[in-house]
């Protein structure tokens, strides 16, 4: 069965576990087993960054299996320093296939050293090196310095080095610091970066030769074949990633009035256009080296590569995604395309999420136009609508937490509650909010309020139904219906993200009647579709009863900015809605079994997690 | 007599001393009893970021009395990481003034702690406190956290505390970090920050109730008067500097063709008029707060504070004084005041020397224009000629050594050597040059090349005779008699720097002649201007007698970059000039009585310095 390396920073002591078939078969790998481990094993009350958090980097039993679909990711887990929640938050790129190769299915970090260390991972064993020469170094040079290195030990196979690391954010704890793998690519939300960063953990680098075995070539080959025609026959998987990136979704996001624009003030933002996939695709993308961007394994490509050459903004790098170009564009009222990358590629340098690092900036701006910071405090700087450059030395300024940057790397929350209006955070449960206006996908406003993890689009993402007609086009202002799709939507992702492979497969559409041929295939284990299903419930239970246990997670906390529940939609396509939250919610803990937001008893117990029931109990946090 | 606080960082141990009479008749203060400390304590071999070198911070017999024209001045003295010479750097602003309030007149650090400390200095005493919270915080903040935290101690007087402080830079070891004071003010060449931050020292903070004693009243009144009357009858001191600040002599110098454009490569910059102190005045200045820049006790007023209120660059803060408007103006090919005025806000706050990075960034862009950066290093930045949004990048990155910043920071001779081109480093001794071209200032140009701190325009300001024609002019083009005009500015600005004042002065002019008045007023020593000019020819000699310990210094190094000594300047007014060193460089050894750059027996025991003659001596180092 799969290995597990077990890092104790504090004591320097490295142990290899094995993990039992029994925990794989019931929690599947990915998020599943992250989330398994991380409840067992921390103590849901413990601050994020005290040595007492573990941090957890876990495959799936299908990462780095060639012909699967999409199976380069790998999942970090660990208790959040942003939303004090259990949190998962999974990346692309190479590492996840490089720690397979490496022969470990999962890595379990404690304590924390008191000097800088990196991890190097390699043909089934592990090291702690010391890491003093790299700290306070940025994620780019970080990465070449490692390479460099290894490669007085490896040779020219120093080339097939995957690196982790994370970048002055992550080392000055800002709360939403990423880790970036293989350069550009982020674990980006929720602060993972920052945990490491708490560990004196500056990065993992990962190297070997094994390769996942394949238990029932004859089905797995049967079921790749099925998979991939899914995808070529969808024609955003088939090539309109590839073309446009992620970014391809700006004009349609616009066109529905959901564009969240100026901190979520509307959901129309007249220059989408000027920062679309299609003018991004036609001006800054380097198509030669988007090539090498592009996950392991990945048939969409969905990656970028661009350059910026003229403007103030000159640079080079990945991304920018549809998510970054919102967030450091309408969401701060900007239209400068190339200003957008460069704060992407400082954010991927620094070791940003660019999603909280640009909802933020958002937030500061509104902040500053209701008057509520002191000029003082910006040093003459002008955070205001559309003034990008003011963003780009936001974010050098967030991430060494310099002058005004030291509070906007508390978050949105954090800043605009000091600042005495916490009702402009865009945010759920401290996490900023990405870039759909909720206002006008019902569903979608209900995955934000109930995710997990805080605000986020990948829990479920009801935008999919909504507003693309994947799997079929559902009314998006009804509310009718949307919890029974949320939870359906939820427990299938859980599974999504466990396997793991790649959340743009869901669009082929690929879901969860397709995970049990690609598992059996590959691991020989046999699941039903509803045994899946389930799972994923049981997954998604045992997030929310950890959530629960830190900070007494239940209705409170299941609700989004006032904004979007009391503030119509000004104008467009999505003028005079709010997200009508009380005609789903109710239902919505009708279908998971909970009570005013906490998993009963009878639910825990159905789902095979009465020690679960029995923690809850104990701690009075058990609804009647 | 005065009084020395000697606080060891290795072992927490602080001592009190009295100053010995004849020590300070003999050595004045500032910079003279600094340089004699340290030459005395520190192993000139010494890597300037071991914990056996050592830091002084030095007042003067006329720092803080009120009256003295200019007397708000500081002096730190340290062997520098950017030269390896012995180095002394001063400052303005309130901090030297507030060293005196709290008792002292000089502080030597020695050691290195193990985690980041300030210390307190007051009425006194001295406290080592705990800097772990300010370590990673830029200047502003941190001067503004030690101030609020000791208003607990002192109530409402805290606002009477002065701060002298390093920021990231000097934390990283940047070479040219400096140390700032008052939050914008900079003991900026030659690293003295960092190796603060190598000490992990992040401030200083002085506050007490001691004010400087006048030994003779009627004396001091006298001469008080005199100089006050100078300084009112020169247009520059009397208003000139208050208006334009330093910048006045952006067109002045500019006109003259020595207004070094693009690192050196002409002396003649075509946008000089849109970066001259007369724009400045005329568009960024903000004079209600420029009032409170203002050096302590300072009649001239020369200090800045200027505010961007739009452009890509908005800010406001300190400066830019006439080498910051030049080393990242003409020196970068940038008209872009605004860009300048970002610049230099971001230095201060982050502890840069404004000459060194801006020189450095110049050399960058030319080892860039002459193919010699692979262009992988600088991450698509284009680092070109009149591109300043490029600049602020750098600065950031130099600050925080990320990505090529990480070379920068090394200061331009290691950077261009690095990348074969040491001869396009626009420096003396590794040390940056600063804002004129030698080339039509031939004895500038021997006193740049004989400085004993590096490339420095305020060791022997020779501008003021061969350009401004204070106090007469001379002809600039000639080389003759030159080695005794740098002589005796050398040796008088010895003095200048060790009663401190301030060195404007010179301008009114308020010379050697006037010295004894104003020392006798207020010490109560008694001096002719003979008398003290051989102490500063004493000073200066000790200078190059460490320096020849150090690192053997001596003829190869009182040179000049190639370009200034080969390459005719190419256009303007002092088209077809080179810097004749040759010509002045034996007479200027023969008029200080060395040999090949170094001090004899012979001038040595002219000076009382047998005991340095000997020690040359030990070493082989005496010339024959």
């Amino acid at each position: 069965m799969g290995k597990i390396l077990r890092v104790d920073l504090s004591t320097g002591k490295i142990t290899y576990e094995s993990l039992p078939e029994k925990i794989a078969k019931e929690w599947i790998g990915g998020r599943g087993l992250g989330v398994y481990l991380a409840f067992k094993e921390i103590d849901p009350k413990v601050d994020p960054f005290s040595a007492m958090n573990k941090a957890y980097v876990v495959t799936g039993p299908l990462t780095g299996v060639n012909g699967i679909p999409a199976p380069g990711r790998w999942v970090s887990v660990t208790k959040s320093p942003l939303t004090y929640t259990i949190h998962d938050s999974n990346s692309g790129g190479d590492f996840g296939h490089g720690l397979k190769t490496a022969g470990f299915d999962a890595i379990a970090i404690e304590g924390a050293s008191e000097t800088p260390v990196y991890l190097f991972v390699h043909d089934g064993k592990a090291e702690i090196r010391d890491a003093r020469h790299l700290w306070g170094k940025d994620v780019h040079t970080t990465t070449d310095l490692i390479i460099e290195e290894l490669r007085k030990e490896l040779g020219d196979d120093a080339e097939k080095v995957k690196v982790a690391a994370i970048g002055p954010a992550g080392e000055n704890l800002v709360r939403f610091a990423a880790i970036m793998n293989d350069k550009n690519r982020a674990a980006g939300r929720g602060g993972h970066g920052a945990v490491w960063g708490s560990k004196k953990l500056k990065a993992i680098a990962v190297y070997g030769h094994e390769t996942p075995k394949i238990a029932d070539m004859g089905k797995f080959r049967e079921v790749i074949v099925e998979m991939m025609d899914k995808l070529k026959k969808n024609p955003t998987t088939a090539g309109g990633l590839l073309k446009y990136g992620t970014a391809v979704l700006v004009n349609i996001i616009n066109s529905a009035g959901i564009f969240p624009t100026r901190n979520f003030q509307t959901g129309v933002f007249p220059d989408a256009e000027k920062i679309s996939g299609e003018v991004l695709a036609d001006t800054l993308m380097d198509w030669e080296k988007q090539k090498t961007e592009i996950c392991w394994g990945c048939p969409m490509g969905c990656a970028r590569y661009t350059v910026v050459k003229d403007s103030p903004w000159t640079g080079e790098g990945g991304g920018p995604e549809y998510e970054t170009i919102w967030a450091f564009g309408a969401q701060q009222g900007n239209a400068n395309l190339k200003a957008i990358a460069k704060a992407n590629f400082l954010c991927n340098e620094l070791g940003l999420d660019t999603i909280s690092m640009g909802n933020t900036i958002g937030c500061l701006m509104e902040l500053v136009e209701k008057g509520k910071i002191p000029p003082e405090k910006l040093r003459g700087l002008k955070a205001k609508w559309g003034t990008p450059e003011a963003a780009v030395e936001l974010v050098w300024r967030t991430a060494y937490r310099s002058g005004i940057g030291d509070e906007l790397a508390e978050g949105s929350y954090r800043l605009a509650k000091k600042y005495g209006a916490p009702e402009l955070s865009m945010s759920v449960r401290m996490q900023e909010l990405p870039a759909y206006d909720p206002r006008g996908a019902q569903g979608h406003g209900l995955a934000y309020a109930t995710s997990n993890r805080g605000g986020c689009h990948v829990r479920a993402y009801l935008i999919a139904p909504e507003i693309l007609g994947i799997p079929q086009k559902v009314d998006r202002f009804a509310t009718k219906g949307k919890a029974e799709l949320v939870k359906e939507f939820q427990d299938v992702t859980a599974i999504t993200d466990s396997l793991v492979i790649c959340l743009f497969t869901q669009l082929a559409p690929i879901w969860v009647e397709d995970y049990p041929g690609m598992l059996e295939g590959v691991t020989g284990f046999k699941y039903t579709p509803d045994e899946l299903r389930k799972i994923g419930e049981k997954i998604w239970n045992l997030e929310r009863a950890f959530n629960v246990l830190s900070y007494g997670d239940g209705r409170e906390y299941d609700t989004l900015p006032p904004r979007l529940l009391n503030e119509p939609m000004p104008e467009g396509p999505t003028k005079g809605h709010v997200v009508r939250l009380n005609e789903m919610l109710d239902e919505y803990y009708k279908v998971r079994g909970w009570k005013d937001g906490r998993p009963t008893r009878a639910k825990l117990e159905e789902l095979g997690l009465r020690w679960v029931a029995d923690l809850l109990e104990q701690e009075n946090l058990l609804p009647e």
